[in-house]
């Protein structure tokens, strides 16, 4: 029990954190952005709370739920995105952390409702393959449940274009934005960070030549295996 | 008499703060932009200093104006925009703030003279369709009374489009650049950020993706309405 | 003799600091860039040294010649440039500084050979009509006096297109880049504030809108004569 | 053996320093990029570690190895591209220090597989003529030793267009991104530096002229060796 305290606390530093990093990192303005961590063993989410500017939060304004996404404490109210990060770790059981942005290009390329294609190596170094973007939602989806639709839609995205999440840890909504995950708070807000120069450099990469085409599958998987797996030989062991 | 004094000094100092938010933001630069906030019941209206820099600028340099622009205090002089801020006032009766930059993104909206569309969520959540642009000022009216009719022809504009000033929080002027208001110097000027931000993510957009089109309008309701109104259930209470 | 001794310090001062604005400000990167302030009274021009760091920069480096550009103290070689900026003093007798950079979005239209459009006001404030480039540099002309060359292009520029330079306070040299000038050197940094700034938008201007015009003459007299000259009125007095 | 030391502490400072040139001129992001230098003399290589963040590298984490890259003291592991430093080194003889990032704009370039002309003097000043662009990596090249390969194509490249690597301190690796080089670790980071800032301008240019060409020869020349070789006469003698 005493136990489970101190690793909520753990998690809500982490949280709050990564949190901040978004707004260091140009991702987010404003109050826009938030950024979860689950652990699954001890049933606990922690989230940021809805609305409150970057400037003000503090540790303790994280907002911890079950599973389910129901309070676990009295305090602020969630983000209003919690659940489509409840969806996520519902169905992506290795990830342990969600972030949501309004990165200005990677939410050019959702408005544009368009996967981004691995052009290069810095894609690849990050995601193998093309990062997907979602069907549009229906009028019943959004007028229903709307987070949790969102969050149904990307689980089938990857479902149905056959991505292992862990490959490709990131999607773009259509119309919306962004959604990243990854192992730790830290290593999601990477991936946003990723998400998003990627999305910039796509862009002008079709600008510069308009007949480019994705790197061949053979530097994709030397890359991203490069960083990624039993083989990766980057970074210090 | 005592209370109306130190309501001016209040009113002061939000509207220096706001206008000193607008290089902050990144949203200005040398002298340009203004801000002003009205109170219609103390009959009074403050605004920025014409073209000081705001490295200099000071809370007491603000001017103080009646309901009509007239000066109530001796000192500088009121910021050549002030007409337009007038008559935005007395046609949106709920608006409490007036903010003008000639924020880039939203200049080479206005400057391509053509609205800007709702292409996604980030727009949706502060904007309720899309972002107006006036007509061209005729030389009669730019003539004349050029800051007036500035303010004429982004009222008539709303009327003419049916658009609510409180749901469409602002415009661009066509070959000059966009005004935003809201109910407080801070919620004007957060305005200009999104409407600085939007444009911007519109026009790579369409780079992307030459067949865009806006959203549907059952996504424009919920994001806005998620937001604004008395169903909004984003933020803390 | 004394006093004289005390205007070129003076003018150093102002010099210096108007070099460093240009980093400050984002236009140049490096070494590149400069100012110079001249003072036809006594005989003087102050001017940046060559290729030297800004952030070593000192007062005392600043450059001492005459009004041809011949050293009057001994010290650091004057800017590569200097003899572009002599040609521009006696051409253009009105003006006092000159500044040279290579800012990105004026050395692209500079690179791409186009004169920038006066397609808004805020290119209105500061440039009463298009913003012109050279023809290009013959090879005589680079392969002899290439920097003096330089300066008798922009002034054959003014001539043939008829403009007043206090009118329109910079050009684009084909191929190279933006010189601005002004009544000071703080002045002549803002200009090339302004022009990079109105390049940046000319540009996106043309991506929103491919047909967009300039705006109409009566519009370009309106907002250049608010600012400037003796009907002015922004500004305090 | 006692100089050799000191030597050696003096190449880890100036490698040291020179990698956190990169995230401080925005030129890398997270962890990315990295910087050698070469003493032949000594028999010496220092590079910065694999994956370690800017942030957190200490002096002493620079890695040092022999000519053929093999690790010459105890410690962390090398950046994973040493091979296509080692490769660079060994073909390009002046040469004493080795860039590589994946910075933007000449990100894109290279995903857009183009070479980038020089389009004005800002280019001139630091290449002399167009960056090259490699061609694509065989399956066979990326599978086996890829680092290596990438070395010996970017020589290839040099070789088969008669490009003198001083007079082009850079190239785009077809996919991937920029490698620069230079007389020290400084000045092969400032290439880096240009070669973003002229593939972004390139890009531009484009834009707002789709039939823009090249500059002439005699520009090229005069802006190239003005800067460069026994007859500069750009900077402090």
């Amino acid at each position: 029990m005493l136990s489970n305290k101190r690793l909520i606390e753990e998690m809500k530093q982490r949280v709050f954190v990564a949190n901040l990093a978004l707004p260091e990192s140009g991702l987010v303005k404003l109050t826009w952005g938030n950024v979860s961590e689950i652990n699954r063993g001890a049933g606990v989410i922690v989230i940021k709370p809805s609305g409150v500017p970057y400037s003000k939060m503090k540790v303790s304004d994280m907002v911890v739920t079950d599973l389910n996404g129901e309070l676990l404490e009295e305090g602020m109210k969630p983000s209003s995105d919690l659940a489509t990060h409840v969806e996520l770790y519902k169905a992506f059981e290795e990830i342990n952390a969600v972030v949501h942005t309004h990165s200005k290009n990677a939410v050019m390329w959702a408005q544009a409702g368009r996967e981004i294609p691995a052009y290069g190596t810095t894609h690849a170094d990050t995601f193998y393959g093309e990062i997907p973007c979602t069907r549009q939602l229906t009028l019943e989806e959004v007028s229903s449940a709307y987070e949790y639709e969102t969050g149904k839609v990307i689980v089938e995205t990857f479902k149905e274009k056959k991505i292992d999440p862990l490959a490709v840890p990131g999607v773009l909504v259509y119309g919306h934005g962004p959604f990243t995950w990854g192992e730790t708070p830290q290593k999601a807000v990477e991936n946003s960070v990723v998400l998003d120069e990627v999305a910039e450099m796509a862009c002008v990469t079709e600008v510069v030549n308009d007949a480019v085409g994705s790197i061949p599958q053979y530097l994709l998987d030397k890359h991203f295996f490069r960083k990624h797996g039993k083989n990766a030989y980057y970074g210090q062991a």
